[in-house]
């Protein structure tokens, strides 16, 4: 696999996407969060989607450029119509306003609708955190989900996010779909040819799988909880479908209409409640005291939220990047057709 | 077991608190939110607790009358010292103040600290949801729950609500545990000497257990999730721990000094976003056509948060509650301490 740094796929990306008619700030921005989910290793995230997002550009699905619209605005909240620009354009200025909002204000909370895929929302709840908030993201999205003890898709995986500020290395970062597993994960294991444990997928009919093809195939994603607990997965999903899909506008993830996401996104201003250094050190020793907790049998340690990308980030902005043969050959054919060459990696 | 109707247990319970020195509208309240326990089925958080509240008065552990203090204030934000009253007393004002915050201000956030068990959540977001806002409660309390991969208690059980206004004949409240299941279905097993399912707790070596009594000697809940996704449990509970335990100053459940519960309230205005009636459509359709879709093999419908409640309430409202043998031989032993006598039920 060819690998490359950084600082070469943000580059390549943005000239793919300004090529394509986007303006260079957004181009970069887009560019820029792409890579930052391969360095984080959500490669799902990653430059992968180039391919996706220039495709929908010529169906005219994203609109580069597209100007994002306050529709309604308060003091502490705002609802923003994203015109179908990239999500990362409208989610960037989304938070952006909620961090002003709440630094006048106290808390800022800030809806999206016609907004395409926005990527991860830690991406946008570390905005909030790296600014001495709270971050808070909650997206709806089109439907995968079956509610407990249903049979059919009715909710998204409705992913939900928390960023801290801390004084620890890492960003306390909490990033999580809603149902047992995120559906990448689904399709990872068909594209290998794998099966998937018994509990994340039922198949049409309403019985447990472990074939990933049924998903695809008029099954559904289960809720986080299981046979146990699923109502709380499935309360929570019906919770962000009502703060993404219905507060924003962006509509609900049974609609068949329903395309791209609606975003929920808050910033809360610690410094009202407290200084900053101690919110930051009182974050900080809550998780060095679980770290250095004992783990179980079968552990080797206590792995926070955040601390697994970071690992990975580090290492990947010494080592580079790898970037499977067959994407890489698709980025670069995309790449030819809007006229672009790139030197080899 | 002796029936009572609600309005007879509210009575009595009235009464012995404002005998035990609460001022008789706090006795009022604090009874009245216990019996409504009592009439949504959930008998562990009901007139049981007079018990314990009565022990905590003595003790000067609740002090009735206790004024709630505003420490810090802002246009969307306040933090109360609860002076350790009731914490029923305390999560009833803040509530009423981050409504009256979110009128002017679009969102209100009030954090609380100093305050004693607040009962369930979902009596203080149903309050929001009844002024036209979505109501959002977050609460730390003491140590109960293991991290995703750890042998210690090193959280607590985390509880989450939600309510939104709807034109549904129910609530539509989410008030969920972020552990696999709650503290109390522990207990209620052991007293029952029943076995429990394997992935709710461990033991204090660290392994699965079936036995309830392994909770109360060294061992520890699991969080929601299980082995597949306990760390989307976990990342949960370490939000609400920051949420409840850090930004409200109340301390968090690792610490050994801990009591009571930190609690974060939020009101979010929904006329500001689009109109009330629209918004209570919206929701009512969600749950509506989720209700309507067809149930997996081996269920007979779904079932949506906040309506077995619903559904208890209304059949205790017209049959009565049950109260215990010995519950009510205890409640009538700490009357007659207090030189209070009730009529036979």
């Amino acid at each position: 696999m060819p690998i490359f740094s950084a600082n070469q796929l943000i580059e390549y990306g943005a000239r793919i996407f300004t090529a394509a008619g986007a303006p260079p700030e957004e181009a970069r921005l887009v560019s820029e969060l792409l890579v930052k989910a391969n360095l984080a290793g959500h490669d799902s995230h990653g430059v992968i989607r180039i391919i996706q997002y220039i495709n929908e550009i010529e169906k005219g699905i994203i609109k580069p450029g597209a100007k994002v619209e306050v529709v309604k605005e308060g003091p502490s909240f705002a609802l923003l119509n994203g015109n179908w620009g990239f999500g990362q354009v409208v989610a960037t200025k989304a938070m952006e306003l909620a961090i002003r909002k709440a630094r006048v204000n106290d808390v800022g909370i800030v809806c999206v609708f016609n907004c395409n895929h926005v990527g991860r929302l830690s991406d946008y709840t570390v905005m909030a955190s790296k600014s001495d908030m709270i971050g808070i993201s909650m997206a709806n999205s089109t439907k995968c989900v079956a509610p407990f003890g249903g049979r059919e898709k009715m909710l998204s995986t409705g992913p939900i996010s928390f960023a801290f500020p801390s004084d620890l290395e890492f960003p306390l970062v909490i990033d999580i779909a809603t149902s047992v597993v995120a559906e990448g994960k689904v399709r990872v294991a068909l594209h290998k040819g794998e099966k998937i444990p018994i509990g994340w997928i039922i198949n049409k009919d309403g019985y447990p799988s472990d074939n990933p093809k049924d998903l695809y195939e008029g099954g559904a994603l289960l809720p986080l909880g299981g046979d146990e607990a699923g109502h709380k997965g499935f309360g929570l999903g019906l919770a962000i479908e009502v703060l993404g899909g219905i507060l924003t506008g962006a509509g609900c993830a049974y609609e068949e209409t329903k395309r791209g996401n609606g975003v929920f996104f808050e910033a809360i201003n610690v410094e009202r409640f407290m200084p900053v250094d101690e919110f930051k050190r009182r974050v900080g020793t809550l998780v060095r005291v679980i770290k250095a907790s004992s783990p179980r049998p079968g552990f080797r340690e206590i792995i926070i939220p955040g601390e697994p990308e970071y690992m990975t980030e580090v290492n990947r902005l010494k080592n580079g990047i790898n970037i499977p043969e067959r994407t890489w050959e698709e980025i670069k054919t995309i790449a030819c057709k809007l006229g672009l060459t790139f030197p080899p990696p």
